[in-house]
């Protein structure tokens, strides 16, 4: 059965589900921080997705990244497959400003996470559900 | 007219030209590291690609993945399209170790990059230019 790996259930909030991917939002305030995990068992790699469910994931990445730059008016777009800790598929769509915490280098190792607010994340997790149900 | 980034330029050696994108060799033998470059003026973002064109591409950020992980027997691959240095789309796609110079964090910003002596990396690009052909 499907699960979230538990590292990244402790670092995101679920935001809604799409096609194929869970859309988690990184509890991290210092960025606009978006992943993806496509609902499939036993995927590390991008391209251990079948081509119909790596196409569709390409469309939802493609779908993420338009909504964060209209949400945010990002100066630019950082998509990473990685996994080098967390071995299960998640995809990072991040909505970078040149006044952020990392810029321009990437934003992985690049300080401690600063957690929402309770209240800015439950407005920020509603935003967004509104957002891709619109998108 | 289409051309590459001068600082990719200077980065990279090129390989072939696929389809769409032009693949070039990171000259840094730490790691095997591609870089995509689609052909096309003026794009910042993934979701600049047109949808035809952001297809093409993923099926070669695809092809590459599985051709660099047969060459290397990587133990992860990372994908990513960051730019916020390098303004000119393109996308790394690097085959990753666990016993590499950055692992397991991302390569970027570790240490300088070590070129490749002249003939290794001759052969290096010999041996992408047909497995890419082969593929």
């Amino acid at each position: 059965m499907f699960q979230i790996h538990p590292q990244l259930a402790a670092d995101t909030l679920p935001v809604l589900t799409l096609g194929v991917s869970q859309v988690l939002l990184m509890n991290d305030s210092r960025y606009p921080w978006i992943i993806l995990v496509p609902e499939r068992t036993d995927l590390r790699e991008l391209h251990d997705l079948n081509e119909m469910d790596y196409r569709l994931v390409w469309a939802e990445i493609r779908r993420t990244s338009l909504l964060m730059t209209d949400l945010s008016g990002a100066h630019k777009i950082n998509v990473a497959a990685l996994g080098n800790m967390v071995p299960q598929l998640h995809i990072h769509v991040i909505a970078r400003q040149m006044t952020d915490a990392a810029w321009p280098a990437p934003v992985w190792g690049k300080g401690d996470a600063v957690p929402y607010a309770p209240e800015s994340l439950n407005n920020r997790i509603s935003l967004l559900r509104e957002a891709f149900q619109a998108s």
